[in-house]
């Protein structure tokens, strides 16, 4: 199973984004973003944490966007995981993933982009 | 802001389990497995693809679980995200990703453990 998992570790996003601090806002932020990158969602999930913080979900018809808000600390998680099993889904990933930065404007970033399921690495259990 | 992201490429699940293709019953496995794990559950969504295929999530106070089967080819994939912030949790997400392995018996797997937000990585943005 090959896929692509896109992993963001968001710093100094700016205080007073809407997003950061609106589950409501940053649902719509997610699902505009998955739908102009050309995925599919299938279900979503957000949550609002008192007193602040957001966490959410998009589920994929390709896998799932994940993403955590910490605005007290101007820090973001984002996590964009495509399988392209039947497709090659890279591209909308990886433009999903840049929509979303855009957005929510980290000045210092960690990205890493891990390659799911590699046939050479799979061993056999017990 | 330091996590720790297991992700699991699991493979030869047993064809017939039941969670691999019925989303109530692969929700009931994760919402009690995280449970068991002393994670916190704060919402969830699961979603049944048709012909075949479940993908879901459990939003954590700590981050997420999220899960996706392919049980016409025995395959899953698994992503625990926690976030080590206010406690250390990597001792809980690994007990609940040992927990969902356990269940679904794959012979063959495919694992990593990402660090996440590792401080001497970070970049500046333009």
């Amino acid at each position: 199973m090959d896929g692509l998992h896109l992993i963001g570790d968001w710093y100094e996003c700016p205080e007073g984004t809407p997003e950061l601090d609106s589950a409501g806002a940053l649902r719509e932020l997610c699902l505009s973003a998955t739908a102009a990158s050309g995925l599919t969602a299938v279900a979503e999930r957000f949550h609002q944490f008192e007193p602040q913080g957001v966490t959410g979900t998009v589920l994929l018809g390709e896998s799932h966007l994940a993403i955590h808000t910490w605005p007290e600390s101007g820090y973001v998680s984002v996590d964009v995981f495509v399988c392209n099993r039947s497709a090659e889904n890279s591209g909308k990933a990886q433009a999903l993933f840049a929509a979303l930065r855009a957005s929510l404007k980290p000045v210092r970033v960690y990205e890493q982009a891990v390659r799911r399921g590699a046939r050479d690495a799979i061993r056999r259990v017990a």
